[in-house]
């Protein structure tokens, strides 16, 4: 089960492709999966590695999640968050400490128990979350209510070794993450937090990804184990009708303090309990946004967070002066990065132009330029957009500026498009008919509920299928109007808030 | 053995100290080891954790390792090394492939064998080094001279389940470093970029914090497992006399190549193997910092490489006007600020400007601001440097520019400072009879060496003792004269080089 697996199957296939250059093999809207897993391999992002589940983030992922984190690291220190960095592993009697906690954890655990030859005294676990790993510290730095609040994040990898359809990015065995960690004084603190962090994740998918997510809070049944309330940020993937988890801000209320004994004594010379929250966004977010923005031709990567922002392509013909075409692709490139864009030169002699439009199409990145003979005459460059292939010709004057207003209109496009897509796929429904036919129709469906555990609990189990059962997404924060009277879409009974239903992954 | 250990008393004593924060119990120069544990925790750069061998790195840590990486990070891209993430976990046949590799590492694998309750078929291992973790994929990346150079880092934790002696940032089961991996078409580009890298941890060490090292070439006895050379930067320790690797540059040649077949198609069509380089600095620089530079009052932090640059505490006299006084230093810390500088002011007011002294001087801020009346009357500051004691006056209009002197002063005086004590025990000898007595008076001793590992074996064997064996620390680049016809100090063979040689960590 840990080593050579069907995704090797799919990656020798993709291998192949690759090297003859002639793009994918699946379409976007036909097979999903398929067209997922070769984006991934064939834009580079992903390399499949020979533990099932576990991937290699290769230079074209990591420059992505270096912007965001560059990103969240610089906002999190504003709200004077320091990072810290808490081991990998953890003991069994400390992990088991909160019962709710480890019981959601439980059967993800990846447990050490030798070491070189030897047999370990104890098995040993590895961290697939901290909230164990840090409290018993908490408990022991946090004294009186000047030691508060206590504010930490750290960026680390994690591991859950789930059994269940792994997919790059979005559900591995391994994965990288910040996971922030704080005590306060009041539930009102903690409660504040909880949505700056959550507003920071927003713009992590709107501003950065160009992704609409819908804020929220989660169900008791989908909330985080041991926690007091999640929040989240919802994003939808129309191909196949699932909501996908963004990223989640816990308010833990005072559960773990009590486990775990984090006191204080306030300013009263009261011994109090701290309020507690958690919160982390992971290289999931980059999955999203293959999955939202991706098409036939490959990755389509937002300017914010592309590696490169602008390829730019010589385009000799014979008889051209070919020495002058690369010298005006070097310079193009030169005057781009002074004007602080990520731009680079494909100057390989032993790749067409075609080829090379195809190749960096493949990789997603936002904008190509590319330079020949009449161009090079004219003074100009031909521009083409890789969200939806519009050409142009600028002058080389205006280059630094048009670029500009270019990226910026191909990031709001695709912020856009994206979210009229996630838009159509909304749906409100009243009945338990209706909600049928909106989930098989792969709709993301908003529902008057009662807010009852035992509700959702049957709706999931009268779901069950093939395809995994429905289940509340989220009850988002901005509520249409509830008309009094309304009623449950499941129960029947009085509904209390609209709430957003669907599969998910 | 994984539990509760020998370190939790310590960190109980150490702990009702810092609660009355009166300093430290242990003297550098009378109990080193105890001190160096003190002085870590005390400073809040380390906590124990309930795993013995795994620490937690406190914010006053990551800061300093943010400012390494921030450097580090940017020098190894200007040289168009791209960060990637390879998996935590390598299966036991991947691991084994390299025969000397594994053997080095193989007593130190941590084994994952169970997740929840269930027992993996293959016990897979937690990485120690990700030579083989990645090298099955370089293969298969690598095709032709065009895709080479083939340059990668990643930052991540790596794992060696040691036994003996634990010691934060200097010997632990968990730590984190970056590991630098490439491949070349020649063996020249190789060799350079070896050097190239060195010359960063060099910057790191000198520059950053403050330490002289020695770069040198390893021996063939403590070479990296499966390597071809060993390039390092040594640092010394002159209170345990003891050497120390301060990071290390690796040529492995092309024998990782052979065994994972990493072979390429070079510009003549002739298929050829590649040459590769890996190379790594850890936690570890933090700790060789504490060791050096730290004194009886706590911490000394370099400049550089200080979370805070600058403290300003306020100095209120009753009958004083309070509120001018605290509002001045506010001001200035906001003026240095301004100017690039990481300056804050301890405003609190349940603490004397007698503790605040001490507890900044324990976390070795380098430059404390002190402002009372009589300043707030002159219109100027006192400041007082965390080396050397020193106090000085100086007017608030020439604030920035005297802060910035004084800091650049403290820089370079710690660095002649540790050079000094370090030169001071570097010894000479020809003989065996001086190189004994050298090492008994805890030299890092400089002799001629037939260059021969049966003799290095001999010398090890000779030494062996309570303090640990003798061994050869490095060949320096930097070779005095060697006379014709001088003989080697352990085997009075003909010598061929000046190598250094102590005990080490």
């Amino acid at each position: 089960m840990a080593t050579a697996n069907a995704n090797a199957k799919g990656a020798r296939k993709k291998e192949v492709k690759k090297e003859t250059g002639l793009g994918l093999t699946y379409k976007k809207n036909e097979n999903f999966g398929e067209w997922y897993s070769e984006v991934v391999v064939n834009s580079e992002m992903i390399e499949y590695y020979d533990i099932s589940g576990c991937y290699i983030l290769r230079p074209w992922t990591m420059t992505i999640w270096e912007v965001l984190q560059t990103f969240f690291d610089a906002e999190i220190k504003k709200m004077n968050i320091k990072n810290a960095y808490f081991p990998l592993f953890v003991t069994e009697s400390v992990l088991q400490r909160e019962k709710d906690h480890i019981e959601g954890f439980a059967p993800e655990v990846a447990w050490v128990t030798k070491s070189g030859q030897s047999e370990l005294e104890v098995p040993i676990a590895i961290r697939p979350t901290s909230e164990t790993v840090m409290y018993p510290y908490f408990s022991k730095w946090i004294r009186g209510h000047r030691d508060l609040p206590l504010k930490l994040n750290q960026w680390c990898n994690v591991v859950r070794w789930e059994f269940s359809h792994p997919t790059p990015f979005i559900r591995s065995r391994e994965f990288l993450w910040q996971e922030g960690h704080t005590a306060f004084a009041t539930q009102a603190e903690a409660d504040q937090e909880v949505l700056e962090i959550l507003e920071l994740y927003r713009k992590i998918y709107e501003e950065f990804l160009a992704i609409p997510v819908v804020k929220g809070r989660k169900s008791e049944l989908e909330k985080f184990a041991g926690g007091y309330y999640t929040t989240s940020v919802e994003a939808f993937i129309p191909n196949t009708g699932r909501g996908i988890q963004g990223a989640t801000s816990h308010c833990l209320g005072q559960n773990f303090a009590k486990m775990f004994q984090i006191n204080f004594e306030n300013d009263k010379g009261v011994k109090a309990m701290v309020w507690q929250n958690s919160w982390a966004y992971s290289t999931r977010t980059i999955g999203v946004m293959v999955m939202v923005h991706g098409d036939d031709k490959g990755l389509v990567l937002p300017p914010k967070v592309a590696s490169v922002q602008v390829i730019v392509i010589p385009v000799p013909f014979k008889d051209a002066n070919t020495d002058a075409i690369f010298s005006a692709c070097s310079s193009t490139v030169q005057a781009l990065r002074e004007a602080g864009f990520r731009a680079e030169a494909d100057l390989r002699d032993n790749y067409s132009p075609g080829w090379k439009y195809s190749h960096w199409e493949m990789k997603g990145v936002p904008l190509r330029i590319e330079i020949g003979p009449k161009d090079l005459a004219n003074n100009q460059v031909r521009v083409v957009r890789r969200d939806n292939g519009a050409k142009s010709d600028i002058p080389m004057g205006n280059l630094v500026e048009k670029v500009k207003e270019i990226l910026s209109s191909i990031q709001e496009c695709l912020f856009n498009a994206a979210k009229q897509k996630r838009d159509a796929c909304i749906k409100i429904v009243n009945t338990w008919d209706e909600f049928i036919a909106a989930l098989n129709d792969k709709k993301m469906i908003l529902a008057p509920w009662c807010d009852e555990e035992e509700v959702e609990k049957d709706v999931k189990a009268r779901t069950k299928g093939e395809l995994g059962a429905a289940k509340s997404l989220c009850t988002p924060f901005d509520q249409p109007r509830l008309p009094e009277g309304t009623l449950c879409f499941a129960s029947g009974k009085p509904a209390k808030k609209w709430t957003y239903w669907g599969r998910s992954y």
